[in-house]
């Protein structure tokens, strides 16, 4: 039943999942820094959100402009601010004059195709990662990018898409009893991370509840979709596989980092997050050696069936090819075959061919064919 | 005999190991040290028990509340506490808050997938490991998590199941006689993960058996089930290899340890264990490399055998075509065809055809078909 | 429509890309520093160029000489002093001579099949690349060799082809308001360099097409050519990564580099640069590893087709071959064959033939072969 | 006919070799240092003997106990006392006691699974290693663990078997003349070392005569045997892998010693053993990369034959199957049929038949499948 | 035509080239330092040769003695001395005593198969290469070692074979005119060195030469010897690779060489000829790489031309094997036939056979069988 409910995706009818070959180069010879767009447009209007929290106090805001978000940048308290939507250069542009980020950074921001990185400036450190999520519908990782620049008093997080994936964090923020509203934009900057990593297990584990129905469906009933299947999932394993390996340099960067950014309370909740990368990265290596296994037994299988067909095949034709010779035989119309004057001829031929399909049973039998 | 034993164990008919797939994520946004379990509840009900020991002294004790267990945190003595059933919360979060333990590290506790880690606190360090059984029943690794918190004078044991996996070292306690009475909890804790190393000793025995027999059917009479069997174990030892490789880890860790937690004596022991880690992950390499070496010889098992078949039909099929060819020749109803006339003209054609399937007899032997 | 343009290109007809078998060897025995050209020639003339700027001056120069050339080589301004057209010896020598280069520096840069390298002289620093160009014509990378000269007020480039691939960096220069002209020769080499890197984007967008295109194919129609096809991408990104790896060194060198030629502003930007390389370096992985998946997919593909046409074969034959015999029967000639005296004899066979055909149908579907 | 030689010894007739999947675990939960003798009993009863020596003394002794060979250990001569038969847990206990050897070393001696390994105590140093025999009759490695305890002024060796391995090294101490006497034990270590890894070259050295051999047979009369005899091979390579491989470390460990026990004129000798050692791997890579390649050739090869059984099927079928249904045609027996009563009739049909013969064959001709 | 002229070279009828499975031992238990030469004698005399110069001076000598070669060991000019044909123990030891020259280094040099090594001894330099030959007649690569002693004011050169392979080195010594008058022996052995390096370079034009002809040719007309060859080729590169793999090794170990031996001057050459074996190693993986791309390509070939042969004989057998049948109904005796009274019967039959063949035509057709 539940193999069914995969059958009925039928992969060859969806579009094929073109995003892994697909790169983007900008324009050769555009000086560096130069602010581009790569990417499609995930979002209809880049919106700016704020929250600005300390230990007592919890304030938001919506649809800010930079200058209005700016205000808070030197601010005593934890200033997080939010832009969803990247595709509008001017806003980006404020951004980087306003917050003084390094024009490179704004680049590395806007390139969607970025490589999950960390990179530290003088005082503020910018995270570039990727939030994924699993469409159940076609079966794929849709990749989105997140940039986060971490300084003294401020985080600011880039999204492409409006909608709030760190809806979580903000709940928690709100909610203001927990760990988070006593620290500072470090651990903030933590649990963004962690909401990330969090959500790459929610994408092991709906592609290991298919690989289970793969895996059970290639046992019992393999067909021609099935490897187009395997190869589906292995493209999307390499995918995902493509976004935590970075990760983990990206991590273990937070970890070495000796600025005053990052304090060592928050180290600590680096240390485990650092474990939780590893342990996807490792359950997507060891996916990916099972889905190896799988097209293995795929071949197999094929060539099995492959082999049972052919011995039908033998069988039949072996038995019947000798027996259509003997009565081709009799069928012949010389005047002078004695044979065909006997009054049992035509049963001790019988008797002829019984005993040839006697004989091969046995010998197909002794050769376990049978 | 014991070949037909393992082929009573019908795989196919078994369930499927779907362990390696199953990756459980937690819920999107909790906010980190939230103390969830993660995994199968496995023990009735949380029990606690307690070994005090020193050179002199051995008292136990069982079914404590943490608080009976909290008096023994600071005495000089070695208490090993041991917690079986970790499904409770309440449980853990009083053992957090008695004996100091940070949030992180309980949530790894209680999260039964997490990877083989040790990680050092300001006075305690965690150790988590996967203690390994073999079903023998289903020819599966039953994986279960074991986590270690070590302090100055106690060390406190968490296991998922209730059986007494320790059983053996306890009784070591008991006897009083040996070096373990001597030592501190350090040695303790290295005489549970020899517990542990010695145990993947009897998972790679009793694979190391069922691979003998894999070949000795491989070789002997291959069917349809060994490639499926090739398969399991081969997801067998990754799940084993899964557990080993971050265990050398732990270890080493262990080792490089500067603190006073653990004792210069004890590194001695620690290196052995080193070793043994090493080889158990040697071993499983090595497994991997022959399983792999088996399911090439299957492969070829089964195209011989596809050519065996082929040839078979060929060479019937080579013959008697021919000569019902010529039987359909002289079955034709043509007015004037001279050779039916002929007195001889029936044995001659017998002739003809002993002497076309001489021809290819010997064609057929030349070209070593035969 | 798109995939009937991929396969227009018949790549069988079309000439091989061989140069990857390509290796040209020197003479045995030559002294090191002997200047040789080593490759084809690919400019009609050696041109040699200028570009003389700083913050407020900006000249150009083209069709100098060597000593003219020279001039430049101590002013305070930065010059660039580009050659085009590496096949001339003398010209090579000249340049060594007036700019002190090392004859093994010479013999490098004159050899157009050497590995990208950084190599750091007292006051220069030598750094080979390869420019790549997609023909998309016969859909090969095209290799071409720049070399780069970096010392403290000059910059020389070596081009093998007469083509301006920098022009856009020339552009730059000359519109004068951004970063490139307030800042040093190491700053115009960075340009240079991110020029190269940017286009090897370009290629990866290409090949990526491609590959998007053959998968479908693959999926829908795969025959003979697609192996080629897949065999003929391979080997392209073979030799990308041939071109990639060691940039990424020499990328790395230049960061680590203590002297003082490389500013510590640049370095943000070679940081950039060598977060692309690495991007360039995993899709190239990336690429090759979905190949490999495309010919797994390929064989299998293959394989099914057989199994289709030996599927018909067998229902086929093994339906008619035993009618044919029981007609062979009836068409036998003994004298005394009760059955054919019989009324109904002969629909009886009919009935009999029928029986057979609609249990072998049933067999077959039962088996699935249906 | 040296090939034939190879092929007598029907591997699949011999007992497989099964030591690559042995495993032998200890009892769970015995305290370490436990000694228990892990592995076959080799040698009929252990026996001590003794040979003490410097520049101008040579003594031997036999059959010796525990405290008679301990009063060479403080003597200032050298004093090499060997123990063949390990299995008397007595002998060593008193070996433990007399010498001053941890339980740990003792266990390590004791169990002859151990991985070839260092470790250095206080005053003494415990090596490791596996003797290698080449069993020309089964064509299998034989494993036998060598243990040395190197201190001050002694060497004890313990071996499982009672034959001399070392008898070489034995005769080059007696004939007095050599550098062997003028050094102290670490030299006498050293020379041990080597003899065992010279064995290693005897070992590729017969391995490499039988890869020869089996590549020949594969060429000109490739067999099912032949696959079985690879995958011997590759086990073979692999066991004797995981002793050379751990090897190395123990050398170079040897190399890195900073105690006193390893003298600096040693040190250029064992130098001189690592790269052989190194060789010794390399070339066990080799073989190992040859044999896949054999496996390669063999898997075509095999293709190849089918391929060719299909050929001479298939043409014969193609030819006959039309030229019988035309036989057929003219067997019917409808009443009007004008080509029956033509006189030419029967040889008009041949000449047809003869054309599709001519036809038929030049086709198969054009396909290059005759 | 060039493709014929490699078919011309039948490899199946050559001798197997069975050196890279040719392991010599020594006698197991000879003292280490033992002189005993391993390997075939490959000259027929031992000639000793000198070169001794510096700037202004430049002599020669030929067949001398070990005596009269060591009086050039102190001189302050720089003496190259070289013996070609190392089978003569005696000679070599007298140069081990005339020159002090470490038994092991000695042993070394009369072990042809030994691994490319650099082993630095207190006043001299020990280095072993591989010197390689492409044999075009037998396509095989021939190795010969060449071992070079470097000491202060001396170089002692020792060849295998007679021929003279760094003629061209003495040609530049004679001329004169050349930087490697003015330099010391590390100079000259830099020189040695790089001869051998470019050597290399000329194997891999001769092998990547051949693997174009086999790509076309695979591509065009693949048979059974492809495989064989392309066996053929992986043996090569990989033994090209075991030469070339440590000697990466021994020119870094050149490079970080601290003692006077090395001058700062050569160190600029040997760092160039060290990106000139990184660029051979590349080289040889890539083709590596390349001819498992080939054998993927070749199994495919054969899968697809036995698919076509399957698919001919499914076309005429599907066709013909029904009509076949049909004929064989009416050849049936029966006494009551109807069909076979009517007069149009017989071509009734006809029209019905050929309805069946249009209808089977049509079906293949849509499948894309024909």
């Amino acid at each position: 039943m539940k193999v069914k409910r995969l059958l009925n995706i039928d992969l060859l009818k969806l579009p094929l999942n073109k995003t892994i070959f697909k790169v983007k180069a900008k324009e050769v010879g555009l000086p560096p820094g130069t602010l581009i767009h790569v990417g499609e447009r995930k979002a209809e209007k880049p919106v700016i959100s704020l929250v600005n929290y300390d230990q007592s106090l919890f304030e938001t805001g919506t649809d800010l402009t930079v200058e209005e978000a700016m205000v808070f940048k030197e601010t005593p308290t934890v200033s997080w601010i939010n832009l969803s939507g990247i595709h509008d250069i001017t806003i980006i542009e404020q951004f980087g004059l306003n917050f003084g980020i390094h024009p490179l950074a704004l680049e590395d921001i806007l390139n969607t195709q970025h490589r999950p990185k960390l990179e530290e400036f003088d005082d503020y450190s910018l995270i570039i990662l990727k939030q994924l999520l699993f469409d159940d519908k076609t079966q794929t990782i849709q990749t989105e990018q997140v940039s986060l620049v971490l300084g003294p008093h401020y985080l600011l997080s880039f999204q492409e898409i409006e909608e709030d994936v760190f809806g979580a964090v903000r709940s928690r923020l709100k909610r203001g009893n927990g760990r988070i509203r006593q620290r500072g934009p470090d651990y903030l900057a933590y649990a963004l991370l962690d909401t990330i990593v969090d959500s790459y297990f929610h994408i092991l584990e709906a592609i290991g509840d298919k690989l289970v129905l793969l895996e059970e469906n290639l046992l019992r009933n393999p067909d021609q979709t099935t490897l187009t299947q395997i190869h589906h999932y292995k493209k999307e394993l390499l995918s995902l596989r493509k976004a935590v390996w970075p990760l983990r340099e990206v991590i273990s960067g937070l970890l070495k980092n000796e600025s005053a950014l990052i304090s060592e309370d928050t180290q600590v909740f680096l240390h485990d997050l650092y474990d939780h990368t590893i342990q996807v990265f490792d359950t997507v290596e060891m996916f990916r050696d099972t889905v190896s296994g799988l097209q293995d037994l795929y071949m197999s299988a094929m060539s099995n069936r492959m082999n049972e067909i052919m011995k039908v095949l033998t069988i039949i034709a072996s038995i019947f090819i000798p027996l259509t010779f003997i009565a081709g035989i009799y069928g012949m119309n010389f005047e002078y075959m004695p044979e065909l004057k006997w009054d049992a001829g035509y049963f001790a031929i019988w008797g002829v061919m019984i005993v040839c399909v006697v004989g091969m049973l046995i010998y197909f039998r002794n050769k376990k064919w049978l």
